[in-house]
């Protein structure tokens, strides 16, 4: 702990996961004033069809 | 908010989604008296391999 | 399955519960094609003081 | 009602899965003093490339 | 990893928390061949007036 | 989206929480390229008698 989940729709490179770890670890431990390796994160891929606002799905708009 | 999360066994068609998330969407806004774009929902498309009830897997159901 | 989670602000009353679990079941046993006990249903409360869009708690806003 | 989630990297067989279900139904029936059919649990399989621990992806360890 | 949540309704003891941590872990770890220190479980209380099935909620069952 | 959940044990600071919601926002629009006003984020405060790692509860640790 901390613990973070960061779902997002599918698509997004490695590279982007790579630097998001990093960067809101760094925030993370700044702000909560924790070692790094107390700090976990896991990624969702989602699916535009999956996500609905208002009703309709992401997918349809 | 309100947030809606909808698992189910994987196999829906997009038009059952667009159906739920329709009709899902008009419950919450007619009961909770919120607009219709205040309301999210995500569905989770999930195997019946990972799944279990009283000890058992739906797979080996 | 389905199971379904509803997340809301904290304050609803338990008759507004009560009418969601009654409704939204009622639509996903109709879109579905299930039995009515094979949807369950979790309400989560949350805080408006645990809750951020663009950066800003919404007990800030 | 008890309900397990099993998050675990991909790749477990479903013969895992299985014994998995079994074993810690068993556990929870005996601690919680519950029937065996309350006890529902969920499997998730993620990817090394969706978890990160101090920063790093567990892809990249 | 592998991580489980267990959600359950509230008013467990810690004893039995205590037990259901110790056990789950012991199974997890001779299943999936992993140490100890690398499962990790968050336990869930929740309220009878916030799980329905079939529509109604346990508070009024 | 994308959607944020922060789970940290209980006693964290409102002041804490704003500046995270600030600036993992910050994070996530420079990395994803993406408006501000798409960022949620959920805060989640839980009791270090409701964790456990390696099998032992951390209110126990």
């Amino acid at each position: 702990m901390p613990r973070l989940t960061v779902s997002m729709f599918e698509g997004r490179s490695a590279e982007d996961k790579r630097e998001l770890a990093k960067r809101l670890t760094e925030v993370i431990c700044e702000v909560c004033k924790c070692p790094a390796d107390a700090v976990t994160i896991q990624f969702e891929d989602t699916k535009r069809s999956n996500h609905a606002k208002a009703g309709v799905l992401f997918s349809d708009q």
